[in-house]
């Protein structure tokens, strides 16, 4: 009898439990169709996401946050758009290198512009994220801020991915979009912490995710104040790097560019690494994120021996303390934002 | 007969002017007891501003500018709150470098320590900001970012200013709040541009003035990540100034941080005043405005003798170019937040 009775509850517990999943399933397929996330699948990934958000916006909760400190940081190039096959600002870099080479015979010889000039992207990719934004910094010497937006912005309408063909700020990742507005209509305030130049970012960052100016944090060089010729004020760009926010330099970039701790942090590399430990290791409820580039047939595939984003210390760790990692090909049904059309990223 | 028309007109005129001027002073008087400045003597200084603030949330109208673009940019120290007789943070770092000085004998010959200790005051302001800066960030290195944070906190709740006998954080002028308050009523975000360390700011500014620490952009030591002897990240203050937010690297400072030319700057000193010119020279209707310390029996009255918030270069260009110079004496009905209670900075 009692073994009857456990198998009886059993039995009434699994019919029960299958009735909840029953309902479970058809609540998300209901919300896949019209909740905030459209282009996630539904499972764990998915399910973490929502699961936090509800926690640290359910008033009186134990994880309640108040909306001023919902601070949410993503890193930019890997998480929030393409990064291959080469960061898509050495691209510009490139172009604009090319275009200025014939007044520059030196740069035939000097790294990193004779890794540019010669086509060779191993070389390129070698010299990291610091020669890039050496090589940024000086091709755009002697430019004002103004100028150097208005290269920006027009290199934009007429440059393509040398696969997607398209133009490079419309491989945002339309997930990630779909994320970013989610949050900000659940209160949270949406930063960019990128290693990329923070006035290459900001060209074209609010349209692309509705991210405004003041909340992109970016490597940046110096600038210069000075009247010109005209007797109008104009900020020069130097040749001369002033910092990089990328490894330990994204948490002191947060320090202070932000002044606040994040709550949920993403990135997909080594150099989001720091960022993410200093995200965790605040008080109370922390979402961890690491986008994890699975899919080689939709995107690229790619982790610890890339040469661009590699994933390695990061990816230990996440697997270690348990932060959520986005399998690409599992997790999102769409890729590009301009798959589904233009982002109509909402501020 | 064209002669009496021409009066008759005149006169018609003139009384119809004077019943405009009726009109007009009693709604300002009425805006002055229910509207959002209500510390501000009417005249051409509160009427300049409520009516530059008209022009540009009016839609439709020639000077109307998105809320997005509607940022606005304000000094600290002299513009928000007092800086005399040595600005605040100077203050901080006398008492912080007393209390360390037992364990650091070396500074009793060594600049600015000297002048610190030995209670110099004329010394101290002759070290400029750098000088206080190099000082600041010297007493606390080797201390992390968090403790830095209490440590101000802590000494604003014990420290009293000299004159006033009241705490530091209490002398911040009313009228200011409520111009930010209104400002941002008015769809503006308000930032502070300051020469004075970020770490430090951050810490009241909130409470003070309704800024969140992500919209105070200041001076900056270098920090450096690292994982304690408890495995958990720290960020810890080096002995190294990073970057001065003060004169050419105000409009520098707004440039990586915020991103966007503000349409309206207030400052008080030729500290201010490439940041004044930056505003300025956008396109479109721009406000730039400058608290002029005139006051003695209120507060201090100086300008363009003084060692600490000297104002010359900036208040001719100003005269010159038809800013709005704040007179304290007469523009403002009360001086310190503190004399109205509490200061109810929202937002």
């Amino acid at each position: 009898m009692p073994v009857s009775l456990a198998s009886a509850t059993r039995r009434g517990f699994l019919i029960g439990f299958a009735a909840i999943n029953a309902v479970a399933v058809w609540s998300a397929a209901a919300f896949a169709r019209t909740g905030p996330l459209p282009s996630w699948n539904d499972g764990v990934t998915k399910t973490s996401i929502i699961d936090f958000v509800g926690r640290v916006t359910s008033p009186g909760g134990v994880d309640f946050v108040p909306p001023a400190e919902r601070v949410a940081v993503f890193d930019n190039d890997g998480t929030l758009w393409c990064e291959q096959p080469i960061y898509f600002q050495a691209a510009f870099g490139l172009d604009s290198v090319r275009a200025m080479a014939p007044q520059h015979p030196e740069w035939k010889q000097q790294q990193p512009f004779k890794a540019f000039l010669s086509g060779n992207k191993d070389a390129l990719a070698a010299q990291g994220e610091k020669g890039l934004l050496t090589l940024i910094a000086a091709s755009h010497s002697g430019v004002t801020t103004d100028a150097y937006a208005a290269s920006v912005a027009d290199w934009l309408t007429r440059a393509q991915h040398p696969r997607f063909h398209r133009p490079y700020n419309e491989l945002v990742y339309q997930p990630m979009v779909e994320l970013l507005a989610s949050l900000r209509a659940n209160g949270f305030k949406t930063f960019i912490v990128s290693g990329g130049g923070v006035e290459f970012m900001r060209v074209w960052a609010e349209k692309a995710y509705g991210i405004p100016p003041e909340q992109v944090v970016g490597s940046s060089g110096v600038t210069q104040f000075k009247i010109d010729a005209d007797g109008k004020p104009v900020l020069m760009k130097l040749p001369k790097v002033e910092f990089i926010a990328d490894g330990p330099g994204k948490p002191s970039g947060i320090n202070r560019f932000i002044g606040r701790r994040p709550i949920l942090a993403f990135g997909n590399s080594d150099g989001d690494h720091q960022m993410l430990q200093w995200t965790a290791a605040g008080p109370g409820a922390r979402f961890v994120g690491i986008v994890h580039h699975t899919d080689a047939a939709r995107e690229y595939s790619y982790d610890r021996e890339s040469k661009i984003g590699k994933l390695d210390k990061a990816w230990d760790e996440a697997m270690q303390l348990g932060w959520t990692v986005v399998d690409m090909t599992k997790d999102w049904t769409t890729m590009f934002a301009s798959e589904r059309g233009t982002a109509e990223a909402s501020q």
